[in-house]
């Protein structure tokens, strides 16, 4: 299931970058939901291009409903969305088919595809698609916001800078409100300034940088998963590995877990105010694939923007040589801002799969 | 899909830590093969217990076939195999019910199930379940070496020492020759007696270790896989979870990536020898969820074994008041070790999935 | 998956027969298929209403391709058509949602989503979602003729007038060309008469009549298909029975195989220029889930519209009371003709599906 | 997955008529079921061979639990049983590879699986298979049970002997328990007499007899089921063609709908102690893919028994010639009457994989 998603809730995703519309199809959507497409907008607009220390693309992010909705309310149906390309520009990618940009998936989906696959601006692998994505997820956050269920996320690293982590203990969603109206997704104040700098001189370089992300899910409670191959971290790994990218993903202690004693890992339970909780988190909120009603703590790291405005080497898959490559168009210095709200959505998405299960 | 893995081919894992017998049912297998049990038997004695390093538990792994199989040859019929359990004590694991052990699945899995759950030995949850998911994968990884795909694994950190890395861009299969028919799975001789000491150390304190394992795949042409929730990196994610005690996996450069630059981090693309080589491999062979054609490199994290022989804090359920715990029976100092190839025999059957698949 | 098929490829369907737009995104279609548009519209065609003996709502089913193309020729990313509805009469609708028409689904669709459904046209339950199905199978249809398997239907009955049977053992796909090119789809041109006959009779009295429908399918080699839940009829009946009205579906000797002894079933083999062939079909060219080389032949019964122009007696849900009921807006008096090319599509699909499966 | 069934709750079926053992694994099943094994155990001897007008094949089908269950209550992990073959005579079918028997799955599995296939007693195409699958099937129509949801079927004809009827309006559960406790699964006395008659004819003619099951559930609440491809006809259509020799579903009024007039075949509602009915239940329960409340009413159509004492044409696919064949063994006149408890199984499984779905 290449572009589908989900079990119990679907996403179809479908379109090509400098295509006519891109858009999803969410099956099996529960039915008497109101939307909030207010807030829909809000998440779509973090997502969006045209902002400092993003790509100058500017394209608006407009959908569009096809079906499934009836007075802003879920009829059950699959709901439909489209999003128009507007601003395309097809000619700069038509020869990175045959010369393929290092570390984009030019040549990857040459090769699988036969040469058959649409390159402009990355085609069905652009991160573009990420926005139909988001809107799915977007709606899967307001359907878990009403049973109590918040998901956030921030830049929790460019090169060497390090925001603050989120409490893994007491986490509290007003902090996800404060980052999600922020025009840069930090927690810390001076973390900002530093990372802004730093963005801005790497733009100047004409080079890119890359990012880890944390993710943290507050309000869940224990029992939600499942064992083996069907568990939280499982289901969770498999989406987030969509996100255009993504190079690893971490719960709890993550790989400083191999440089720890059990004795300092285990996180001991204990009651307070006769709710089961752990003293420490590194469980990331997961033992054994189910929820054990602690936050839910999880990284991605995201690679550098593969697109630089440095030339690089690579080759001519038509004259089979090798050749210089000099990108040009419209990129972001660091794809890990704009992913921060594509994380939260696909979280909630993956999330929401596991809530419309029938517990059994 | 708890305990089934795979689309193309499929495992279906069954059975308890001190049940009558565990196993797995691999669907739609393909007819024709003839399977070599001794390397079979090879794969599963370094996962086996009661080795030095390892818990004394003494189970042999003995597997009776059941279904699938003539004459040593797959008939394309659902093969079965059971291992029977003959070394349990189930009344070690009795009160674990109510005084669930520190990050093991007992809490979670008594929330799951509302109680219902067999919580000896860690029922459905122990690592004796990778037992009958090494089967399926040692089968798994015949099938593609026929094809001259070969796949490796190696512990490549506990604590802070660290193991030489595989070579990302030249890996020869005969490392993983060499450390499959080891004790210990590192490539440094000297690496090895340091991380000995330091788990004879563990062992003595009663404690555990996390640990880093490296896998790598050569041989796999280009083009295998598919975008967004369908790529390589979703399926060994979403896979390599169900191993106990997985916190983190990641591809290529990983966490690194979020320190690098863009003109660092992308592979450039050269020839050599007219075929298509990158120059790094920070993409760990695989780009926009396809193979590349070079070698695919993962690591995941592994969190320190749970079960230690140090008084812990926990809880009573049934009287909701916090007990200490010491826990008894017989655990590995480092699950990591015995991970070593269940990790490259889940990797197998995961690529085995994807060139099942009909290119299209 | 409600409105998701297939498992090598899939379709989703989405939309509502009043609402803005139905359609259809086709995953995991293989790249490089140059599409023929003509023969799509042609077979759509032929399933649009408007024409005499079928409903006057004059719809064109005009399509739109949103993605997966480039120059007629398919990418391997997903393929959107839509549908815009045009000629659409809501208000024709609103009462059903608390007065059920019988034999309609208004009723089954208000308690399975809590009367938030979209009634308006039988919304998503509405037969004018088969022309995004009818679109997907035109496509999997062209697809497998470059194979050499051509599948063809006819009207086989409308009450007790019967057309000729399509020749079991040996399939002339010439006869599907034929009929497709009809405007009313039978053999026989004494059954067409008849049959005309009795519409005009049934049209004139307001009522509607049931069908049988037969599909022949030549060309397809031997072996395709699995045993147990997975074999070719298996998934022909769940795909088939997605198209409303559908009442049963039989294979070869169907029901009357309850009548015949197994001397007289059993359909012996025998060499034909060298090739396996058998010398009745009863098996309808499939034995155990998977084609033995003969003609696939199925049948289904489709019941009589359940829109009618007589006074019914049905129920007012708001007001729990019962009530009479007389029908408005357009309507086929028997859906089975308009059925014909929607059944050829979806066999398609579905054999498509087993086709782009790789032999193991 | 061609031996995996269901969505929500999954068996696995492996095996062979004449290997070491058959048997099922049912994952995802609902944790703190107590199970009722002489209910079981009950279903199974309906099912079991042995009996006058069945196979002599003296096979106990007893099974052993090897995992999920504990002090007879399900664990919510796997479960696994697994029934021994001990009666077998595999040299009887040895040559069956090369001489296909006609209307079995000997050529077409020889073709699928590149004459790798274990032949022996049909192997696993086997209606011994049946076994594991009536046992998964016992279990989920238990847990029905404890939800008020009772099903039945019984040999509805044989020949054209035709046994009454079930009550589509006012099904009542006592009919199920009288039939299910009869040596012969017809409800008529005179037409057991009948029936019994024509069997012991056939028999004596070394021929066999094809036969209708009619299958009824009451007892189950409005709106469960899904549209198009997910709905309950589809899924039941699925499952109920695993069953070896079914060559036909039908539904309500099914194939007699071809001749009914719409007026006459809608199912008009009214209130019956304040609860929705229908007049005439012709949908058998289902509109739209969804119930309505009535009694699901669906019939199945069986072949005559493949393997009859008459010599047969058939061919040698080594030696591509023409042969006679006169098959041995052990064989049921009419299959039709041992798949009752299947049939009643396999509906209970796919209504209970619907039941465990969270209504969304």
């Amino acid at each position: 299931m290449s572009s589908i998603a989900g079990k119990n809730i679907k996403m179809s995703i479908f379109g090509e970058s400098h295509g006519k519309a891109i858009g999803v199809v969410i099956d099996d959507i529960p039915a008497g939901i109101e939307i909030d497409f207010d807030k829909i907008r809000h998440i779509l607009n973090r997502r969006a291009p045209g902002k400092k220390y993003t790509t100058p693309r500017a394209e608006k992010d407009e959908f569009n409903i096809l079906s499934g909705l009836k007075n802003s309310v879920t009829t059950g149906s699959p709901l439909t969305a489209i999003f128009e390309n507007k601003n395309t520009k097809s000619k700069d990618y038509d020869r990175h088919k045959i010369i393929p940009r290092p570390s984009h998936a030019d040549y990857t989906a040459f090769v699988r595809y036969d040469g058959h696959s649409d390159f402009s601006g990355g085609g069905h692998f652009s991160g573009r698609l990420t926005a139909p994505i988001t809107f799915a997820g977007a709606i899967a956050k307001q359907i878990l916001e009403k049973e109590g269920i918040y998901i956030g996320a921030h830049l929790k690293q460019i090169g060497e800078i390090r925001d603050e982590k989120f409490d893994d203990i007491d986490l509290d969603k007003n902090i996800f409100e404060i980052i999600s109206n922020k025009d840069f997704p930090v927690i810390n104040e001076d973390v900002e300034i530093k990372m802004k700098e730093l963005l801005a001189e790497i733009s100047q370089e004409g080079d890119s940088i890359g990012a880890v992300l944390e993710c943290g899910v507050t309000g869940i409670e224990a029992g939600i998963g499942n064992p083996m191959f069907d568990g939280i971290e499982n289901n969770l790994a498999k989406n987030l590995f969509a996100i255009p990218g993504v190079k690893a993903i971490s719960f709890g202690s993550g790989f400083e877990s191999a440089k720890m004693r059990g004795s300092e890992h285990n996180d001991e339970f204990y009651y307070k105010d006769n709710k089961v909780k752990t003293k420490t988190n590194n469980s990331g909120g997961i033992q054994g694939g189910i929820t054990n009603g602690m936050p839910i703590i999880l990284d991605i790291a995201m690679k550098p923007t593969a697109s630089i405005f440095i030339e690089q080497n690579t080759i001519n898959l038509s004259e089979e040589k090798e050749e210089k490559l000099l990108i040009e168009g419209r990129h972001d210095p660091c794809i890990g801002i704009r992913a921060v709200p594509v994380l939260e959505a696909l979280v909630a998405f993956t999330l929401l799969d596991f809530i419309l299960e029938k517990k059994r």
